[in-house]
């Protein structure tokens, strides 16, 4: 008896042993995007969720249907067949599913595109009620639910379709001359070029000359034999283009440019239109990117009526919102501010301004009485909507933890700000047409996701539509933790994500590796699922890897002194903070301090390289992806924010030049770079390596022909595989 | 007693020890070109030595030397002071050393350049007796010294400054258009653009135009911003250049260009003037390069004269050398063709030839006697020129070995020759005016260097002016040693050069690395100084490699059929040949047979390359520097006359277009280019990298940037500094 319970007990234990080894390990098929298998690997989602006016539709492929916000019915309300055979009556071509399908009339009819045809269809009548032409080549669309006219782009010149069908070329300009394209590098939050008056019977749109800006000489290795494909690219200190915001009324087939001045050194940022459609709200910018003016222009004559809000900085100043509204009182706006330090909402009253004519030159100048609305040590992401009723704003916001981004409804008077959902995790939402519901979707570090149906008022029942299960929990994981630990300036708290190796045995050592981006504009470790952690980061650790990320200052969603920090010095702080992680590592005593790697991508091969090269003792193998070598190099608008110019910040860009200190290089280095990188250019990357051969070091170097900035698709996982390969060659 | 003599041994046995460790290691700066210690470890060479007549000239930096050829005797001619007290007195500025002082009237004048004045000195009066001012910017000057006469270029038109001063622009063409300038990519031998005629009162010159070609877009990344250096290259298969001949009169200022028809894919190669300055030849060729025909053409109206010889190969005929007439008989010149398979003289007369006018399209034809000079399975590599007196050409030949190169006087009635100085080594010569004398300068596998004057005749004492001790002496050498293999067909001896480690020990095994470069134009392995051992091959016999070089089917100097057994196939009887040399290793018990890699440079990156993939359990490790990997990208002149074009031979590229077959590397791959290599475009490269990510394997790579198709200098250096670490890193 007694043996047979050894028997059992050791049968007991193998199964337990088993259980564990039957646990899978991660391929970079898994983990990556590109991936072949990654698609399963991430929770899962509900595609194709959307508002109807105040019904919630989910699209599926074979049907469309209905979800009741208060009591999670659902209804079918269309399937494929039916829209397909009303398409087909008029001969207007197929849809496949409804995922992309939009319904921008509330209640009313739908909103969809067949490869050549947009069309509105009657969901009561099945019938197709009004379609329009899209035009082949048609790039940039833009369509006005109102007046269901089309801007759109065809090479460099814009174009607009009416609801009638008439089709107007509305510029005509030579090749170095965009319009109704995005400007300014995409930079001040601006990442289209037309911009549709309420009533969608004007149309702004956004014309920059770049004919006197250098081109950086692109090469198209894949033709017969290599072509050029030159890419105006306006480096630090050099000439930069000129924009200029021109308005085109298609009843009078008229176009006006806005009299703004001469562009040059100048941002046109954020345009909007006033309710009524009769002004244009322009935030505009000095080249040194410290002066910030809200304009108002007479949308029909052009004429600058008035500067109503200015906003200096020693560093900078940084719109990337535009002005909005309020939906019941065409009087009042919202303007976005980090003035105190952190990004909050201002209400603006222009019922009570008072116009300032100046005699000297410059614009007249509207004093309006603000009233900031929220506050405090943490920032307003962005203005999801309103509830007209509550008279509420619905934000999201980092309140409860800068790691977060919570819905909140916020009360425009007190500015009592009210949680809606869950208050953990990062969510995304979207709003209904009355703003009385949201649709909620959201992570946190141990939600793989949860999507539901949310009252704003927060009254009433919340309908849950997915509870996703973890996706890896047939895989062998490692341990993930978050923790904080002080900055370089002794004060200020860090996140941290430290990812132990999978089977972790606290009596080894382990090689670690961090992996940094560490720029402005970006935050790697959330309240996502994981943390946020990438899907690199275990694979890594389940080859015997500590990895470790710090969200050192100059990083995202922490306010602007926590970002500023780093003006005209890119680098410097980064690195300092860096090194406190470095500290944490080898504090640990199962990290091997003498194998310690680093691994970072753009503003992180940057921060990689610099790393390698100032703490040349410290890690031993780095590799940089798409670094920036020498800020010189890189373009006006970001570069000259954080570093102004060359020739205003000689210092500043000679010390955060890599190439003065290859020489430096003590550790493996691999460079990785886009052949075809637009953003970072291929100089930085090639100057690095003169430098280096010049010194006599030896950094290693590949490129991926025919990618840009990142690698997508198989290219990402053959990058991978030569990323990992690099640490086990050299780190293990 | 005993004790002591104990002792003593061991005294005697440490000093034998000692002694062998006193001998120096390499380093790459002793090693390589552009090394710091590189020249000390060089045989010694005696600079500026040359003919006067048929008095020897040795230049030293303060004084310029008479030899006598007859005794040896030496006198100073003239003083560095005295030229520059000369040059004073006409403010002509200054010369540093006699190295390139020359001296083309026998006994009578020195030409000489300063900075900027060409200049004759009367050496008996210590006079300046002419000048003529070097314009700013002249490129490929071409100086006769009948006339006195400067041809030379500025940008891409052709200038002549006559003996009295008068400068002419003789050409005015828009920048496609280069005139004056070697054309067809310097094959064919060619090398320069103009051709004085033997009075210097005409001008004969090259113009090609490449407006049609298309542009390589080579990019500049040192300037501020990259800028585009585009670069006229006609790949295999793509329209190519058209070269015509005009011919320039500085007394009538008139331009003709010869009548040769529609110069559309053809090749002008190998121009030359008849002795009396009326007429022109040229050797032209198809652009199958199947057929050459000698023309003549009259030199003052441009019209064809006559087609004096013509050859057809069904794979190729490469003609590259113009026709020389003998000095004594200008109704008679000498031919070079390989039409046996060799390269040999024929001697052809004038005088007794008949025109055959033809009544359809082409050229008359005149039907010379020829008689063939030169006979056997060796080849001539050069005509030096003629023993007047004795009815002699002095040539330089394989005779004794094709792989040395030897003087030799061939007696033109009988064709029989005499060899001129050692039997051993690799010679160059120069010749006197007389002809009577050679200075003749060599070297052998085991002859550092011996330079002496010696007699054609073959009577008469030689005089010894330097007989070079072993530079290499102090340091620890491997063994190298010279051996034969058969080829893949089983028949043919291939040369190899073996080269053991370092302290080589018989009961070790060593990883072994084959250096290969396998095309035609080179040979690796000749009867020079260490048999041409390679420097870095020493280096890395002193690091433990084993060290393999053979020269395949394929490569020169053994004449045509061992050349063009490749044709249409580039690549694969080269490797078959490589195999036999892996066979070899493989044979000797102190190779590690499973730690084989592969090392070239060009065709021999082709070579590497194609051999990771082709025997990719064979070898281990490769680095191929500056690789074709697909001949379509290859140019016109000489891609085409090794494959034809695509268009014709679509299987013989499709077989060696290397990314076809990316998927097949297994081993350690590293490409390497100049990233402004101009001859094997950076295209070749990018493609195979893009290939190799396509299919999933993982070469690695760098760049040297602003290097063309090599590097020079230190970056010879780094360059070498890398390779060695890759075998370091991953075959040892």
């Amino acid at each position: 008896m007694k043996r047979i319970l050894n028997l059992l007990a050791i049968i007991l234990m193998t199964t337990s042993v088993m259980m564990a080894q039957d646990k899978k390990s991660f391929t970079l098929e898994d983990l990556m995007p590109g991936g072949n298998n990654y698609f399963n690997l991430q929770p899962k989602n509900i595609q194709g969720l959307r508002w109807w006016g105040d019904l919630c539709l989910q699209g599926e492929i074979d049907e469309l249907q209905t979800i009741n916000p208060a009591n999670g019915k659902k209804n079918t309300l269309i399937t494929l067949k039916e829209v397909n055979d009303a398409l087909a009556t008029k001969n207007l071509g197929k849809i496949h599913h409804f995922y992309s399908v939009s319904m921008p009339y509330a209640e009313k009819w739908l909103l969809l595109n067949t490869r050549n045809h947009r069309i509105l269809l009657d969901v009561d009548k099945k019938e197709v009620i009004w379609n329009q032409p899209i035009p082949t080549k048609a790039a940039n669309q833009d369509w006005n639910k109102e007046s269901r006219a089309l801007a759109y782009t065809i090479g460099n010149n814009l174009y607009v379709t009416t609801a009638d069908g008439k089709e107007t070329q509305v510029t005509n300009e030579a090749d170095g001359i965009l319009c109704g394209q995005s400007v300014h590098r995409d930079e001040f939050g601006i990442h289209k070029g037309t911009f549709w008056s309420p009533k969608g019977n004007m149309l702004a749109f956004y014309r920059m000359d770049q004919s006197m800006v250098t081109d950086y000489p692109q090469v198209n290795t894949s033709t017969r034999i290599a072509t050029l494909e030159p890419d105006k690219y306006p480096m630090a200190g050099m000439t930069s283009h000129k924009v200029t915001i021109g308005v085109f009324n298609p009843s009078t087939q008229q176009t006006i440019y806005l009299k703004a001045g001469d562009p040059t050194d100048r941002y046109f940022t954020n345009v909007s239109w006033s309710p009524d459609g009769q002004s244009i709200y322009v935030i505009e910018l000095n080249r040194d990117q410290n002066h910030a003016q809200l304009m108002r222009y007479n949308a029909t004559t052009g004429e600058q009526e008035a500067m109503l809000y200015e906003e200096k900085h020693p560093k900078y100043v940084e719109p990337q919102n535009p002005i909005i509204f309020l939906p019941w009182d065409e009087t009042k706006f919202i303007y976005q501010s980090q003035r105190d330090g952190y990004n909050h909402l201002y209400l603006f009253d222009l019922a009570n301004g008072l116009m300032h004519p100046i005699e000297t030159e410059g614009p007249n100048i509207l004093h309006i009485p603000q009233q900031q609305i929220t506050k405090g040590e943490w920032i307003v992401k962005s203005v999801v909507g309103f509830n007209e009723k509550a008279k509420e704003v619905i934000i999201m916001s980092t309140e409860i933890s800068p790691l977060q981004s919570n819905a909140f409804a916020v009360n425009l008077k007190t500015g009592k700000t009210r949680l809606i959902g869950a208050a953990e995790g990062t969510h995304r939402v979207q709003l209904s047409e009355s703003g009385r519901y949201i649709i909620d979707n959201y992570t946190a570090h141990n939600v793989a996701r949860r999507i539901g149906i949310i009252p704003t008022s927060g009254k009433g029942k919340t309908i849950s539509l997915l509870d996703a299960e973890h996706p890896m929990k047939a895989y062998n994981m490692p341990e993930i933790t978050l923790g904080t630990i002080k900055a370089a300036d002794g004060k200020t708290d860090l996140y941290y994500r430290l990812v132990k190796p999978v089977d972790f045995d606290a009596n080894k050592k382990y090689p670690a590796i961090i992996y940094v981006y560490g720029g402005p504009h970006a935050q790697n470790i959330t309240d996502t699922y994981n943390y946020g952690v990438r899907g690199w980061d275990l694979y890594m650790a389940q080859k015997g890897y500590v990895m470790l990320t710090v969200d050192n200052r100059g990083s995202s969603n922490r306010g602007l002194e926590f970002e500023n920090v780093t003006h005209r010095q890119l680098g410097v702080e980064e690195m300092k903070d860096q090194m406190k992680g470095v500290e944490l590592l080898k504090s640990l005593n199962y990290v091997d301090a003498n194998r310690i790697g680093v691994h970072g991508w753009s503003f992180g091969g940057f921060m990689t390289t610099n790393l390698m090269l100032t703490y040349n003792d410290t890690f031993k193998v780095g590799v940089a992806g798409g670094p920036v070598i020498d800020w010189k190099m890189y373009e006006v608008m970001y570069g000259e924010r954080y570093m102004d110019t060359p020739q205003d910040n000689p210092e500043g860009y000679k010390n955060s030049d890599l190439t003065q200190r290859a020489g430096d290089l003590k550790g493996k280095l691999q460079i990785i770079i886009g052949a075809n990188d637009p953003v970072c250019v291929p100089q930085h990357s090639i100057a690095f390596l003169r430098a280096c051969i010049d010194a006599g070091t030896h950094p290693d170097y590949f490129i991926y022909p025919g990618d840009g900035h990142n690698m997508a698709g198989r290219d990402r996982i053959h990058l991978h595989e030569r990323i990992t390969q690099y640490f086990e060659d050299y780190l293990k």
